[in-house]
């Protein structure tokens, strides 16, 4: 923790949830990014590095117009994450606290079984925790949940526009799956942000797993990713 | 720790296992909540805020007929957790030192890969570990230890009336299954509650893999979710 | 860590692996129990206590013959491992610097996935970090290892014959599983035991995860638990 | 961390990547073995110990042509890494800034289910990640990316000859898969080493539970090994 900003400041909760993410397996590689907005400053981790080594100084302030507000030293060599456009988009489109990305392998292996642009869920208590979007309120546990889910692009700004439909098509949803990459999520603050990515993470994983024991229809509800193969 | 109180005292001893349950992906998001009774007083986690970051501050205090004896200072915005009720329900029935509700994987997937209201292990040293709450006494491993699994309502305390029926119906269990959401469990002491707790997720997860493997009748002994599907 | 002790005295190393393999899994509830021979004394975990927690004085120190050297204070309440019996008799048998009980989940599964009394292992590298105990020299990754499974008893020194024979009749083991039980492991030094017992917990996770999958013969190998059902 | 030398050289580096590759399950038992060029100088983990607990002056230091330039104290009664002339040899042929030899579960269950020389991946964000090493840029994520696999020998320096092919015929890989043995991967830097290594794990785990998922063609993409059984 830096002490010359509060403990809840983003340049020390981006750095302490990277390390955490890592540890989880939602980071490996240099793979996914975090941002929180804080007044009208857009924290963004730096692209291509190890996320669990991110300090303080090296993350890039900009404005959610895209304006740089502050850059890391040049010595670092650190270059804008690519999921910077992908991040401001939501900024402008939703107004949320905090968007991460994360490369969730319950989240990718949800995607790759099914040729659906959706994924359902229902019939389980950690639905309950998920704030309705647009609408307000939250699910009851009973709720057919719908998660959209676009297919990948060869550049991270090659996703907005099918992220801008998702989202318009899906107004409630906090989430939106990149297929064989990994989720998009946000929440009114970092705190939300990270409840909706480790709610999603184990529902999916649930989801996966009742899948696999070949069960698809538990109480009459749906458990099920739309048309999987 | 908080110095203020003995290292084993339900403010240090909670966040302590909040924090431990949380990394063991038993309290994902801000779900599961944890009650120890020190005295007359019972200890309990709030609602909704994420476990792992919960301090000896912030706990609620009440007794067992749901009269608050101390709670954190309004300027944490904190709220009751919504399993009060039901802790404190337990706490009447069953006299226990401490209950616990958590959202283990293990345990949800053994609810929704059966339609039965129970589930039964065999065969399984880990059993032996497992006190009989009513008629005293541990079981032997050949055992047909059942488990009740009641169906999820939509509220916490519109869980009570199925696990009256369910405690009343197998009086030698300490836990109780909640389809779709988790488990409560409870014991003499907080580290009975917790050894019932590891010892139940231990027990399910390798129900799960025997069951995946196709095998369902294990040396004449039952190990098997009653009639799954 | 006790400074009175040397870093690598049983009252620092045992509390530490007790630590490391809780963290692991292979000590859930209070199950499993560690013991490291120093000299002419065998110290030995005490029974029915969270492993993670116990402290460098809280060991119970025997001969090999089972007489006490030192007990812990009488004020902790400890009781003898009901292992002690098994342990001791391992030491008279084999004479090794440390033997280990533990409830690995790949062990337990691998013990019900059969009902055969062996367990064997090829074409794997990990083989080949693996001691044969009596005809010394290590096995070529190709070897056909066989490992010896006896049934579970009631008690734990109920398990004494069944593990004698098994020792008899494979002279090179230095383990034997326990059906729905767990692992007795051995080594020359601690650091041997716990070889034995990372080694053998990954090669049983590969084997079970190649047999989910379906295949059986593996490069003309034998990757299979004897005549599993 | 050893202060006598930045906290960047191999010397702190290879211990702190040693314990964070055991607490993945990459170096069970004393498996797999660690090298950072620095220099002229190539720093090796020493053999058959275990790896989570090496210090900095346990580490051999020799030149690309296996001439020692400093070894640990005899009185540590360490041994050079059999790995050694396999590193050696990929750093005389391939020129990396660092070689990891690892036991990553995910890889080695890859290899054990093919019978094929070679693994592909497609269709997954986590490829671009990967340098392309002779030929240079990064991979699309449609590419086809293949991966050479090698039977195992009975003496580490027995696996040079195939490794020598496998460079050969795939001349963009940083990777070379040893049949129910491990990973040799390499990077320009010993963080590119790392995220090879972290990227391909997740890349195998991510494969194998869509194939046990029963899926085999992802939206036209090859999401397959080879010829798998």
């Amino acid at each position: 923790m830096n002490p010359d900003f509060p403990s809840d400041h983003p340049r020390n909760i981006i750095p302490e949830l990277c390390r955490l993410y890592y540890s989880q397996g939602w980071m490996p590689g240099s793979g996914g990014s975090l941002s929180i907005k804080y007044g009208q400053e857009v924290y963004i981790t730096p692209s291509g590095v190890q996320k669990e080594r991110i300090q303080p100084e090296d993350l890039f302030v900009q404005t959610v117009d895209g304006e740089d507000i502050s850059v890391p030293q040049t010595t670092k060599g650190l270059r804008k994450s690519q999921c910077s456009p992908v991040f401001l988009n939501i900024y402008r489109l939703k107004a949320p606290g905090a968007v991460f990305h994360l490369h969730s392998k319950s989240a990718v292996l949800a995607t790759l079984l099914t040729k659906e642009n959706t994924v359902h869920l229902s019939n389980l208590q950690m639905i309950k925790g998920i704030r309705k979007w647009s609408t307000g309120g939250y699910h009851k546990f009973t709720d057919d949940v719908v998660i959209p889910v676009i297919d990948n692009t060869h550049t991270e700004d090659g996703l907005i526009d099918g992220m801008v439909k998702a989202m318009n098509d899906y107004p409630d949803t906090c989430i939106v799956l990149v297929r064989g990459h990994g989720i998009y999520a946000w929440g009114q603050t970092w705190e939300q942000a990270k409840l909706v990515c480790e709610s999603y993470d184990y529902l999916f994983d649930v989801m996966l797993q009742v899948q696999a024991a070949g069960v698809r229809e538990v109480h009459g509800g749906v458990l099920d990713s739309g048309g999987s193969t």
